[in-house]
């Protein structure tokens, strides 16, 4: 499977093409809407997210609510777009009417794309960058996801999402009674938090920042129960599933770091407490007493939930101006306020879900035999069996 | 640039075939023994490091010391082969002989690829995973590291690394004089730890362990300087740099977390504090007055050190049993001893100095012009001209 | 480079992803739509060619007439979609509906994808696969030409296409005065022949393939002058570029041969008569004699014009019946007539046109520095330099 | 699966990586070594292939008879390499070595990648180039093929190739009665020719060309057997089947056409007389009454035996000489006379057989369930099913 996008934050439309799905596959407009509504919720958010409602409309590769086989392309409108046909147009400007082009950028901000994606691609107005740079790119993200998440829930893999950080402040609680009940906690909090009591204090936070015209980040962490044992190899260092998840977390719009299980505690713990016993039992076949480990061992699924964490790093855009140079005039200026969200971390981790899910599918897809949909049902069925009776 | 990697940790040999390098660029095979040579170093390591010395054997690509564009081809032989013909070999085995191999394993260990890889790929002999999943492994990623190396080093671009932690010990000391200082520190420490004092707690920790038949992780950085500014991408995800090095150090064996810059304590600072302010001056065009976010921002360099960490979990073989299931008899048992480190953290921060070197060279040959060595320093160079006059 | 695109027939829209453009390039609808429109003409076209006048909207990765860098998307709406919104469209259907749901196939056509496409993804209705395996979707594959197209003569490199043969009657004509000239001739005859009355023979015998209800094929030629000495490489059989032109001729629907220069001729050659041999100017460097391995050689380009040649066999789409087998009641049937072209030659000159733009763009984008467009243009120049001076 | 070749005509090794294969395979040397000796078989090949007789050392991926799922390294000795230790050494020389080097070229072959390719990597001394784009890379290729085909034969799918023309001397024999019979034939003709009267006729004409110092080139057939229905797709242009068969015989040294089923014979049919009527029968499915198309229709297997056809042009290497000109003097000069076969067509057949092999292997790998061999059996066993109740 492998996809791409295309569109900027203030043109016309965000698009993605989805290539390499099974067919007969069931899929609805909704399965995806429903996850760029919950991209768009969370507690810090700035105003463009109440202008606007993401959905999608389709452009090929389902039909009768099943996918065919073919390429799936998936629309968003940018509702915005109607106020920047001007300065985003896709036609040549005269020289009159360049002159006369607003939100011309030439304060490149810290933290963001702007001064090194100008110096690369060779842009002196700098929303050439930006307006591609931009999180907004992440809905159509989300909107791939979605369809991977689909095909995971009707092979029974279950994906879900939490905020277990946000500047400082730590959810308390880690242990949940289902990955539903879990659902159920964290897409009733504003911020995503499984912590009743962290979640207050987090938004707390959040409106201190913003009070302060500041910005913080946060962790967030994804779970994902039901993936078949051996996805994933430990043949060759780039088809690991552990450092394809790690490149998905990465990749998103500023995040700085990943971790998977323990992760970063590995470093403090000795060995005899960190790997997970294996136990086995003639239902179910093999499992491990504790999950330390987050579910990948060598590069592969190992039957336990996956854990993957990743951290967001605040907000760059910042009322609290930072210093910066004017790339046209060379001159020091403070960072321009724009309105901005404070924290984006609860809406991150609806993206890192996705991300997520888009890689396991991949890899399930890759993996098993995939043309038709009933066919990888089976396939994993069986596989699932040899693991069992392994 | 590409690269495959064969071999197994007790087959004949280790070979890589690295393909797309530029034509005309100085190659010796010292280059990548020395490379070697400091992967099999450090404070820690078991009996095989020094059974081994390894050394590359050139195949094909290279001539009279320079590469020729063709695929270059990098042979390490396995000196222990010898004693493993009959258990490794390649021939088929009759009834009488399968029954006699020794060495067959039907105990899974847990933290490794062993019962998961046997599940995926079929098999009950264990052994055929793990001689593939071994760290073993990683000497060919360093040789085809070492390549990448070379080249950056030849376009003035340095890497090095150090261990910043072991067994819950952090260095204290995070600056350096310059990363030729740094080298000589930590090339001369037995756990390539910057600060002295630490280093000796890390030695005193693993040695510890290792008494205790336990064993202990840690955190590794690489640091790399002099890369030009906007490589890597912001336009589409699976283009961004910091994903690309996120997966490479994901992927060494026993890794579970990478971040770059100040990474996870992006969670805990604010916005005002995390970005690092953009100067510029008229000699050296601009730059950063701090480096917080490790030299990646928008998936591109800034022209600032990159700053990379991963953290390495224990070493998985232990002497302190842990529970785990035959999967012959599925019965209980205590994972069995094996000789090994007590502690990689060293050498596995070489290898992931090796793993940064070859996506930053690879970055570099694919955005650049990279036919000839020589039109690649120059387009280069005129590239950084460009940045510099921005 | 890389393009993705999606869409069926009868679909909503077709669309087109393209990834890795140079930024500041200059690109306008205009350059596609003409395209377009050249694609739609010929001698011998079916109904359907006049309902339709695709025109493409662009959905991101252009601005004031020039590239950004990022993704391109391209969007051609199928104006026929409103007839079609309920036997395409992409809400399920409950059991009255899809038992009402009209032309539903179950008559597998000789020469479709129909069959085969239907046993590997598991479709009892045809539709599901002729929508997608139409050549419908040829339309978007000339719009991403169509960029490429446009970066090739922005290099100074010319693209044209010619029809050879049709139904058996070839053209006497191999010469040419210049590329306009053969443009100027070949866009004004209805079969894109360059010889007059060997195009005037060829229509008649689409006429007459028309009234007996039959089809004929015929043999296309693609000439790109000005490409750069040494694009493609011998040292990786997938990295030479006639084996990419090879794919992408022979991806064209109903294509079955393609061969480059002399081609199949060179079977029936002695050696001395095949090579052309090697002179040298000081003014413009080396050159060939001849050109009968048609500007190709080693896998790279030699600089002399490249001459690619593709057949497509008749249309399949038949008045004149052949028999095939329902799938449902496995009774034998004549394939149902369906209104379709006589003969799509010149319009697949066209297709063939663009696809091999589209792989010497993406081989030029590869090889050189390409981030922004006046960078690949001077890398370009610098080449051409070293060439003629080697 | 993916494979890279490294090594030089007279370097010390040619080494190819396969990676991705089924573990659990059975895989022995023998495989391998049997089709490296029908490689270099044929009548009109020159001293060369009696000097060496090619082996396969395997440097991992394989125990005990079978694959382990892990990369396979296979390694073929250049027997010849002992006399070119100082000409082709990886030492770097200094200047009185330089100078003295022996078999320095600097005038180019027309006909040879020499000339483009030393302009493309910057080599003066053109040896640098024609060592690697020599055919005896074509060794390793025909390595990995062997591996493939392997695995083909394990499910029931035959792998033939014969010569259909030489010299312009066509096979008149088309019809086989078997796969089995038709490699019975072939095998004991030099030059692998189905029709003995024309078989006689070729190397009649190879004799005469070698007399006057001339070579001759021709066309050879690839047929394939018991491919599974719906092996590639037609839903992406990239992934259709005969586009990956057109790349894979183009990228052969010295190739220039391509052709599936009728191939070019396609541009003066009727379409009534082209396509292949669907039957349908309880017991087998359905299946065609002809095989116009050679087995591919909308990019994938139909079930029928695939026919693909390349043209190899005359072996470039001449007696008789052609002018070019010294790269450094800048003179005219006639083509130096080397050591040279007069025709390589039969050998190319072996080779084209196993670029064919390696393609169809690939793609069964790629779609279907391929970790466990087993499973890969099972599969393709299921999918056959399917397809036959369809």
């Amino acid at each position: 499977m492998r996809y791409l996008t295309s569109g900027e934050s203030h043109g016309p439309k965000l698009i993605t093409i989805i290539e390499g799905l099974p067919a007969g596959m069931p899929l609805l407009a909704e399965d995806i809407n429903e996850e760029l509504a919950r991209r768009q919720k969370g507690h810090g958010r700035g105003r463009r997210m109440q202008i606007e409602t993401d959905t999608v409309e389709i452009g090929g590769g389902i039909r009768h609510g099943y996918t065919l086989g073919s390429p799936v392309s998936l629309i968003v409108e940018n509702n915005d777009w109607k106020h920047w046909t001007k300065i985003m147009g896709q036609d040549p400007l005269d020289d009159a009417e360049a002159n006369d082009i607003k939100r011309k950028i030439s304060r490149p901000r810290p933290g963001h794309a702007d001064l090194n994606g100008a110096i690369k691609y060779g842009h002196r107005d700098m929303r050439n960058v930006l307006e591609r740079s931009s999180a907004r790119e992440t809905t159509v993200r989300v909107a791939a996801g979605a369809v991977a998440k689909k095909l995971l829930a009707l092979l029974g893999i279950k994906v879900a999402s939490h905020v277990v950080e946000i500047g400082g402040i730590k959810s308390k609680v880690a242990d949940y009674e289902s990955i539903e009940k879990l659902k159920e906690i964290t897409e009733n909090s504003p911020v995503r938090c499984l912590d009743e009591e962290a979640g207050l204090e987090m938004m707390k936070a959040i409106d201190e920042a913003k009070a302060n015209g500041d910005s913080i980040g946060g962790v967030v962490e994804v779970i994902v129960e039901g993936m078949p044992i051996g996805v994933g190899s430990y043949v060759h260092y780039d088809r690991k599933l552990d450092a394809k998840l790690a490149a998905a977390i990465m990749s998103i719009n500023a995040f700085k770091g990943v971790e998977i299980g323990i992760g970063f505690e590995a470093a403090r713990m000795p060995g005899s407490e960190v790997h997970d016993e294996i136990i086995w039992d003639k239902e179910t076949g093999y499992s491990r007493r504790t999950n330390r480990l987050g579910g990948l061992e060598g590069g592969m699924t190992n039957g336990m939930p996956l854990v993957v964490r990743g951290v967001m790093k605040p907000i760059p855009t910042l009322y609290k101006p930072l210093k910066s140079v004017d790339i046209d005039t060379k001159e020091e200026f403070t960072a321009s306020i724009e309105r901005s969200d404070s924290c984006a971390v609860p809406a991150a981790s609806v993206v890192a879900e996705h991300a997520v899910a888009w890689e396991l599918a991949s890899a399930i897809v890759d993996q098993f035999y995939s043309d038709r949909f009933e066919g990888l049902v089976a396939n994993i069925a069986e596989h699932n069996r040899h693991a069992r009776e392994f």
